[in-house]
């Protein structure tokens, strides 16, 4: 078998074999098949496609190309939640409790922000003492006592989705569905829960720019996790604005244990619910209905904050934080953003106000950037709302005060007012199964 | 400036600046733009095409990108011809004589064979004493004496196409038409002539498999060096079967002998006639009815055939074989293939029986092997030929008679015999200019 003939026969329409794509894959990895030729097989799949079947094998072959979670101790209740990402997504934070206070085993690897997105792992790491480098004798003792654990990622897992997407990121390969949906599938698959749901994000903040696209990417993911032999099910989800009204990773976790109250943001409790919802209807094998009248219960109840204060301890964390949420670190400074005029707020651009976060400090702008726990946003209007001129539209909070002007204007760039109030933008488009 | 950027917007269809070009094959060949990166550029161009400015432009960046030979010395009477290759096409050295008989210049670059077709440089080397590594001043001295001189390519020509082609012949990215006429015409620029004719052939034996796709890729050729303000025409030649009769490197020289001798096969003599009617025309600027006068003048008063005597003699070779032809190296061995039924010749696969003449020692089948100068085909029979069973299709030449069982073969599966005289196709599909 010769990779120039891979390349040959996708770059002209054709259908690769199983045998093909591990061939590909296989070579890949162990240095045999050059980064040339692999980027070329990627431009050919941009324009040509792959089929479902294609896909599905590319993610297995990329799934096994090295480490695998053996979660099978767990029996079939593992379950995994997977964002696209976006800016002030802290979902896992409050799905993982509701969810594992329901019985379901979340043995989970995350990762941190880049860009103008964040990452779960940096904001656990704001909670003082928390642990996201368990060793895999702590990681699945947790699990097996408290049903939750999450981490950074660890071991040598998907190195051919590493490999790839290194090189996809220089070389203009990234925007193609199959070759996105491969990738993510390929680390989910590797992490081993037996039932997946996916956030599928669309917006300015989101990796996808629109619901159709993003729609497109779910089903795909959906297909290749089902023909993989996962429960898996997607939510497709607002990303224009920023979801919740937090962003930056302190004041992130002070929101999610604000919702856990069942206190907080609506936009950010539905989309959670409806996560939540999906994931113990998928694993459990019951009806949505019942199973949202489940997670409400785990909210109302308070027994996903207990679950997390539980979690939080467990990894090593302060506990006391939960309970008061006033010990998280505070920025030095704030600084709070007026309207300049009166109007409906149309828009609330999420990207922007992601770089306006990482320009305080929230995230990382390259791999080795630290961060200030501290910094970040808080929203005092969303779209929708009205505002009068000289309103605070937002609070920055930053470590750094030279950062406030240019963080304001960014900030002001992501605004858009209108004198007729906008219509409501759905916050979940469409659920896939 | 961002080769990421370059690739993207080709990749979704825009058309690259002159800048951006330039900046790519500047990076390319000083290596700040790594092979992944082009690759992913060639399979967009591939997909996207070029325009016609854009072609241009890549075509003079790589025309630059190294050496150029100037010819300034020699005014306007300059000329080059160039093949895209085919099996029994020693066109060069016929035309190259009857048009430097005629007062143009041909100071030319000529390269060696490899795979199923032949190449010019090993051709003249199977003439005793011929030196196809002519210094600089000889080459130019030589020119300047005699109007002609052939050699190999010397110095640092083209670095960015010979880069990128390589890159291009592992990554399946070589058959885009825009790479292809670039790649050539860059070469045809950096060699400096004025005039550039070119043989552009389709069919078994050439690149082009069809006459459409080998006047799509004449066009864009012609446009360029029209565009670069060079003379340039094109003309679209038959290679479904091979060239004349002889195949292999001292048979076609004893065969181009034969033709300016005014024998010989009649489909040879009338391509290298309206090669150099295309070159004395336009170098010339007069009409291809006088200038067709002149060569054909040249051929039969046997003027080309004394120029071509010169030359031989001018470059070390030995002038006295070009009188007696009998002098070139013979094989050890020959050997008689036969018809095994009765039939006109339907097809003679030009591809197969330039592999067979490689089998018999012919041709390189990688860049290090030797020649066999004297081994080859000679066809006795031609494409509409009647044959009967038992009769002789050609004779093959080779010092190796291990190889005579599987030649026959392949040039066997060459021929096809049908019992209805075929159609005569023609010769000359077309002249571009």
């Amino acid at each position: 078998m010769r990779v120039y003939d891979i390349i040959k026969k996708k770059r002209d329409g054709g259908e690769l074999s199983t045998a093909e794509i591990e061939f590909f894959i296989k070579g890949y990895v162990d240095g045999t098949i050059p980064d040339y030729q692999a980027s070329a097989l990627c431009m050919a799949i941009f324009y040509v496609g792959m089929t479902e079947r294609e896909t599905a094998d590319l993610t297995m072959a990329m799934a096994h190309s090295g480490d695998t979670v053996d979660l099978s101790r767990f029996g079939k209740d593992t379950v995994d939640k997977h964002s696209t990402g976006g800016v002030g997504d802290k979902t896992t934070l409050i799905v993982a409790p509701i969810v594992s206070s329901l019985g379901c085993v979340m043995a989970k690897m995350s990762g941190r922000g880049l860009g103008h997105t964040g990452g779960t792992i940096d904001k656990l790491e704001s909670v003082e003492g928390f642990n996201t480098a368990l060793s895999p004798e702590e990681f699945f003792a947790q699990v097996e006592k408290i049903g939750v654990a999450v981490v950074g990622q660890t071991g040598n897992l998907t190195p051919a989705d590493k490999k790839l997407y290194a090189l996809r990121d220089v070389t203009a390969t990234v925007d193609s569905i199959p070759l996105i949906a491969s990738s993510i599938m390929s680390k989910k698959l590797a992490a081993g829960s037996h039932t997946i749901v996916l956030d599928v994000k669309y917006g300015s903040g989101a990796f996808m720019k629109t619901p159709e696209t993003a729609e497109e990417l779910a089903r795909e993911m959906v297909k290749i996790g089902n023909n993989c032999g996962r429960n898996t099910s997607a939510v497709i989800t607002n990303m224009e604005r920023p979801l919740g009204l937090n962003i930056g990773n302190a004041l992130e976790v002070k929101e999610a244990i604000d919702v856990l109250n069942n206190r907080g943001a609506e936009d950010l409790k539905e989309v959670c619910l409806t996560l939540a919802t999906q994931i113990v209807s998928l694993s459990r094998g019951i009806s949505t209905a019942e199973a949202r009248a489940l997670t409400e219960d785990a909210l109302t109840s308070g027994r996903a904050l207990l679950k997390f204060k539980e979690w939080i301890s467990a990894q090593g964390g302060n506990g006391e934080w939960v309970d008061n949420p006033d010990l998280f670190p505070k920025a030095d400074y704030t600084y709070e953003v007026k309207a300049t005029c009166d109007g409906y707020i149309a828009k609330t651009d999420a990207e922007a106000m992601g770089i306006a976060s990482v320009m305080l400090g929230a995230g990382r702008e390259t791999k080795d950037d630290l961060i200030d726990m501290s910094a970040g946003i808080i929203l005092n209007k969303k779209t929708g709302d009205f505002v009068a001129c000289g309103d605070t539209l937002a609070t920055l909070y930053s470590c750094n005060k030279k950062a406030f002007e240019g963080a304001e204007k960014r900030f002001l760039s992501a605004i858009e007012l209108t004198a007729v109030k906008p219509e409501n933008e759905a916050l979940i488009y469409k659920i896939i199964q």
